[in-house]
């Protein structure tokens, strides 16, 4: 059989990594899975988007619209929205120009890469980092350099002496509640890192799909709000505040930038899915956001309360956990030389409970995360969280004892 | 400013192409455009559409299917429908494995070229090619290298001749109502290609978007149909069936493969719109394809005959045009030195009517094509193609005289 070209095998490691955690989606009904990242199965607005499908869908030119090709930069009602309810209403502003819809977040890393990425670049990212990004940049032969953070996210010199020693191309952030940790970068950090970039003329990728969520503490602005250079793009996604199945994402970025980018997602998929932009333009022009997002966040902070009081209540004596304020993720580090990359197969087959193993979003491997576990609790019930972090605190006393 | 990648100056040139095709999609509602390749506004089965979503949306476990995260190989329902009614029902017989669904067709270029494609690989092409995918492959740093098509398609005696010479890693072809000829490759040739792909270990990407919109003559088996080797993946889409809006297009190719390009497509972009999929799905499972494909056939075969007889009625004497038996193009060759390439503003100007740049088309460049024109027929009712070939006509008549 015909050879595979050289990414392949580059990607191969990084992809059986991911394909552990994605593993868990659409998993056995019975087990609770604190691995995916998935939103609430409550948490969708179907009165209201059966209502817009049934308005969009009548024989009129909106119709038309949703099932053409569409422009590849994005509708404008969507991008209007964009602009208005998601950017300015939060600090950024940006015109029509600066802004292009995606099919998800995810899509966003691609295009970026295609656009910024050759061979052997080096990207710097976050220790632990969102595995999928650092799949994604395996993909295009880019080496990740990882970075480390404290409470307040990435430490802003330790970083600045990686830029000087490794020359990177990009560095790739999730700043607010991030993707496993939880950890929000602070507000003066964010403005440092905007600096940086400018002065190091290296690439911020600023990954923000979880900022609206946030069910405690005050709003910080996206770090592009500090950019001064057009070095900060942001992507940003649907998938948490509508929903997954949309597959729509957003892009911000200079115009320059957005004009090439246009090209690649021409070449990637032609445009984004039409239906999906009407419907959620649709669904922000009627004003129905803001009611939904405060509903989403008092569903998912009880959720997050209720993960919290248990972890305290439940596992081992020297368990670290993060606070986050919004989000979907609590981070855990186990005492006592507890290896839940290990202890992962028994506790599935006991226990039918699993969750995300923290070694993997260390591009570091060498047993890195170990003792760590990424903890989801916007798609269980409380009831389920107490129930599962009681079980799982009980298997790991268990496994100190001996 | 930071500096773009490689790839970014080596599709360039090959995006301005696209880019002034795809320039008349949204043109303004006066202009009769023969260029672009959209489906009829009266294409869309918006009523059973309607009834679908309305359907799918009810609480129950399919919308949270079609709201969700859906599986990176595409939902079952789907890859079903696809497997029975669009392969088996063709002579192609496939299993779900076997079957991936992708975000449109055009994502198949880009997925098989990052599983395929180092830079500097060479892939043939037909010359002359859709441009989009040659776009694409220059996005992977691959060289195109044209070859010569007649009546039934790519000619397999000088296609081994350069696939000796060359040692290409891929042969892309649309062998069924050609993007842009309309020209189809005969069963004979297809059965030789199939072998060639296994004999020579090269893959041959059959992109075969058009082939259920048959007006006139027998169907022919995809190229898959005949591969024993492996060596021949397909690609293929709902835009021309169902809807571009969609974003819906599945590709057929060995497990192997498949098992590939799950990793690939999940780093792209994780899944394909699930509420697309569902309804799509349904739309096949309700059995409404048959009677729809039937009605787009008589739709668009009245168009077809009508842009024939019109280029027979008006058009200079000596002017060449295929007579495609099906697909959205008819490919036209000028006489007498006229140069498409160069009049188009001026018809733009004049008449207010645009058509694909037969130069675009060509990977050749050096003025190849310059006498040629993509003509779409789908998009334009009766009335509007003999009003606009007759006026065009004239103009190149006009041209001539000089």
């Amino acid at each position: 059989m015909t050879d595979y070209a050289v990414r392949i095998g580059k990607m191969a490691h990084a992809a059986s990594k991911l394909n552990k955690l994605t593993a868990g989606i659409g998993a056995s009904e019975g087990m609770i899975s604190f691995g995916v990242g998935s939103p609430a199965k409550e948490a969708y607005p179907l009165e209201k988007l059966q209502e817009i499908l049934q308005y969009i869908l009548q024989k009129d030119t909106r119709a038309y619209e949703a099932l053409q090709y569409g422009s590849t930069i994005g509708i404008n009602d969507l991008r209007e929205a964009v602009r208005d309810q998601l950017l300015a209403a939060r600090g950024l502003t940006a015109k029509l120009e600066n802004i292009m819809i995606i099919a998800g977040g995810i899509q966003a890393m691609g295009l970026f890469c295609q656009l910024f990425i050759n061979p052997g670049d080096v990207i710097l990212v976050e220790s632990p980092t969102f595995v999928h990004a650092a799949m994604i940049f395996k993909t295009f032969e880019a080496e990740c350099i990882p970075c480390k953070m404290d409470d307040d996210g990435l430490i802003i010199g330790e970083l600045e002496e990686k830029i000087k020693m490794y020359k990177p191309k990009m560095i790739y952030t999730v700043p607010t509640f991030q993707n496993p940790t939880g950890v929000t970068l602070s507000r003066e950090r964010r403005i440092q890192l905007a600096e940086l970039a400018g002065k190091y003329d290296v690439i911020v990728l600023e990954d923000d799909p979880y900022r609206e969520i946030r069910y405690s503490g005050e709003e910080i602005e996206p770090i592009k709000a500090f950019d001064k250079t057009g070095n900060v793009v942001l992507a940003n996604s649907f998938s948490k505040i509508l929903s997954p199945g949309v597959r729509l994402g957003y892009i911000v970025a200079t115009e320059e930038i957005i004009t090439k980018l246009k090209d690649i997602k021409l070449a990637a998929d032609t445009c984004t899915n039409t239906i999906s932009q009407v419907m959620c333009a649709e669904f922000f022009k009627r004003g129905y956001y803001p009611d939904h997002l405060e509903y989403l966040k008092n569903l998912y902070r009880s959720r997050r309360d209720a993960m919290l009081d248990a972890l305290g209540k439940y596992f081992p004596k020297g368990t670290k956990y993060t606070k986050p304020d919004g989000g979907y993720y609590v981070w855990v580090e186990l005492p006592g030389g507890l290896n839940a990359t290990e202890l992962m197969d028994e506790a599935v087959e006991k226990l039918n409970i699993s969750w995300g193993l923290g070694s993997i979003f260390y591009v570091e491997g060498n047993g890195y995360g170990d003792n760590c576990m990424r903890l989801n609790f916007s798609g269980l019930t409380e009831g389920t969280i107490y129930d599962g972090i009681e079980k799982l605190g009980n298997f790991f006393n268990s496994k100190l004892v001996k």
